[in-house]
């Protein structure tokens, strides 16, 4: 899978706006209500990202979810990370 | 919750082979054999932390899960750090 181009990825991420770049990778958090409002949201994230072949790193802190995507194999940014932080956005 | 001395935290990891102290907290990194079964492993911690009211940071990265327990509100490690992490290591 090709890298993003620096423009690709800032002209995906305008239509993502949870999301954010640092370097080789996009993150979102999210705030939930509570851990097991953060678990459930984990576990449909996780759904996603089975679904996708394409797995986040996932963090959570009691409420806080951060997720992290990059494409390791590519080392960067590809259309599988901006197709998937468009899945986990349309989870609402 | 009172916070353990050094040495408490010294002798309950005794028994804790696989967590680590550093400074105020201890951690454990568990590699499973791939995302789904880190996500299984992560909702059987997240069922002992609901039981015990007491919620570890859980990062999941593909196969691994690394659980980061400390006692905010004491600011350090107590006795709910140390049961919490005998009840994961029983999970196996």
């Amino acid at each position: 899978m090709d890298l993003l181009t620096d423009e690709e990825i800032a002209a995906a991420l305008a239509s993502l706006p949870g999301w954010k770049r640092t370097g080789d990778v996009i993150t979102r958090s999210v705030e939930l209500a509570d851990f097991r409002a953060a678990m459930l949201f984990t576990g449909a994230v996780a759904y996603l990202a089975e679904d996708a072949n394409h797995h986040p790193d996932i963090a959570i802190a009691w409420n806080r979810v951060t997720l992290t995507l990059s494409t390791h194999s590519a080392g960067g940014l590809t259309a599988a990370d901006i197709a998937l932080a468009g899945r986990i956005d349309a989870l609402g």
